[in-house]
């Protein structure tokens, strides 16, 4: 459980809090005198946030490591990536809706195309489109294997999920994508003995899946990755006593948030306004709010500086929605940078906004960027402390020993 | 033991070390342009510090926590509060000078009013005098209970300390007191197994206490709580090797100074003045000094902000009486945050001044105060770590590895 030493701490509160993470958010100048793509957008709502409020940055894991998604996000919500180590597959087949339970074992997958040697031409079968590849998704929910369930679901265009339900079946199960072209795909090979038989039977699946897309041509094999089962997390409410809401448009984002037992709400369109109005459709049934904006990331490792920028104007342009609902804490961050210069996910600090009218200390800062986040109030300080950060200035923490 | 790796690296040196705490020492502005308590208050001697010193903020425990007394001085003592769990009663029962042994228990008493149908009518007994008080702790110690023996002192008007030795008995007890009014006191209940006898031995000392106080009209029963052992902690001296004296008013304070093995030292008023005097008569005969205000943390919980910037205007006043002993380290600090305006501890970063002569490197803060506390060079870090600064800042740290 994340923080035990928290639990006890927790008194009810009608307080709400609100976690708005734009995805990569911190970037890096492309001129030596210049902003990064957060300094140099217009950020009006979120510059008279920062005045009011502290500024801060937040290490995810550790100076100089890059987090993956998934565990960035953990951090922020307080369970420790180092310890909480989440297969993707999990994390991916929760995010498309598939209830990974306890001993269930998921894998990411993506279709592939293989020349007539078994060697790899294309490790995403060409980009096909979501609705070339739905039919095929049906064609390997056919696949039966004897005494376990499979069940796939389609992500985006060449990516699939599959979860294998059964007796006896542990995840330790390597990778199939050889990470390169030319060469058959791997075998599933357990990484212990324990997993013996669950790799035994996913080669069969594969085989049996080989068979069903031979007449494709370009989707006419596949690759698994990530294989992972559920990790029992402690829910939010345990953890926290929070009634929790993800307002999020990707399904891995989708897929954490659910892990950690937050309600993934179901909405229309994928904009900032799209996203603050389904927030504020279900304000009245919830008392913390992860708000999840992907396009931030997705523009910076396309090396779009101005689009990542443009992305963020959009997010303070639709602000005054989240403002309006009046909540008592308002994060805004990101779950670590993505510079559009290095066009990836990269290890540095990553700014931190806290606005809570009734206690929070107003540093000297008045502009949201990562400049004036290094010179904050807060300081520089581990994602991991978001939660018990938001919790305190939100009036839900009692105090620690008399 | 706090840092094992801090020993091998301690090294003699005659140099003084004064740890000074105003207690909730950290504030919040009132308005939202407006100064903290210590950023309003007149601190002449202390600006002049921080401007040949350094400044910093501290984190009691983790961002968002809210400490109490125990756990905020514990940390700043070296010794980390969630490993060391002190008990409030062995830290009462220390402050009032009872030697807490090994598998003693104490707990705190507070006398209370029964109705004649045994419910709480008031839980501090009309807050009676402590002269009032005294006769009936006499009664207490009076009692006998076979097999153990029992030691009751006063703390200060209602409240008292009771510490029972013996064989068998262990701490892990529940409070009496119900924390309202119109229900009975709760009996001791055992939390462990190996707790029932001193549950039983406690509800007999408890019975007994109901029928020598039976004929008082308001001090006619008694609640206890926060039952502890000795904690065992390292001591000062095998830690830091530093022979450390308490200069505290307050029972808590003394309490936990003893648990590390400073002596407490004896004086009489309750100044700033008064405190910077006892710590002048032992000056010669101590390495680490630990002087600690009460008053600040009192009138914020009063939500006194005025009456909080002028207790920090007295200590500043007299505070050339402690630049005239020439300490080597001057550590200006706080436990905690009490801000006026929350009437209470809160888990606000705690402002922090260094000044060692021989080897700080000055920031470029002149003044005392949140804020320039945010932005000065020794940045945001765990109280936990006051200690190695200090000791290395008045040379008694070797290098680690070679």
């Amino acid at each position: 459980m994340p923080f035990d030493y928290l639990r006890p701490l927790l008194q009810p509160s009608k307080s709400k809090i609100v976690l708005l993470v734009m995805d990569g958010l911190g970037g890096l100048p492309i001129e030596a005198e210049g902003g990064t793509e957060l300094e140099t957008a217009s950020t009006p709502n979120m510059d008279l946030l920062a005045s009011k409020g502290a500024l801060g940055q937040t290490i995810p894991i550790q100076r100089g490591i890059t987090p993956g998604s998934g565990p960035a996000h953990l951090a922020l919500f307080g369970y420790d990536p180092l310890v909480y180590d989440i297969g993707r597959g999990a994390l991916s087949a929760s995010g498309v809706g598939i209830d990974v339970k306890k001993g269930d074992v998921a894998a990411r997958g993506n279709f592939c195309t293989l020349d007539d040697q078994g060697d790899i031409t294309d490790r995403r079968a060409g980009r096909i489109s979501s609705e070339m590849a739905l039919p095929l998704v049906e064609r390997l929910n056919k696949i039966e294997i004897p005494g376990v369930l499979t069940e796939v679901r389609q992500v985006k265009e060449y990516r699939f999920t599959v979860v294998m339900s059964g007796e006896g079946l542990y995840p330790d199960l390597g990778d199939t994508d050889p990470q390169r072209t030319g060469v058959h795909p791997l075998p599933v090979i357990a990484e212990t003995a324990e997993a013996e038989r669950a790799a035994s039977l996913f080669n069969q699946w594969v085989a049996e899946a080989r068979v069903v897309l031979a007449d494709q041509p370009q989707a006419n094999a596949l690759t698994l990755r990530g294989f992972a089962t559920h990790p029992g997390l402690t829910t939010y409410e345990e953890a926290y006593g929070l009634r929790a809401a993800c307002v999020a448009v990707y399904p891995m984002y989708r897929g954490v948030s659910r892990l950690v037992g937050m309600d993934v709400i179901e909405f229309e369109g994928d904009s900032p306004v799209d996203e603050f109005q389904a927030l504020a459709r279900v304000w009245d049934d919830y008392d913390f709010f992860f708000v999840h904006i992907k396009k931030t990331d997705s523009k910076g490792e396309d090396g779009d500086f101005t689009g990542k920028a443009n992305v963020i104007e959009s997010v303070d342009a639709a602000l005054p929605a989240v403002l309006d609902l009046e909540p008592d804490v308002l994060i805004i961050t990101g779950d670590h940078s993505t510079p559009a210069r290095l066009r990836t996910h990269s290890w540095h600090p990553v700014p931190f906004l806290l606005w809570a009218p009734a206690a929070v200390i107003p540093d000297n800062q008045t502009k949201f960027g990562e400049r004036a986040c290094m010179a904050g109030g807060l300081g520089t300080f581990p994602a991991l402390e978001t939660m018990s950060l938001g919790l305190a200035h939100a009036g839900r923490l009692n105090k620690y020993g008399a």
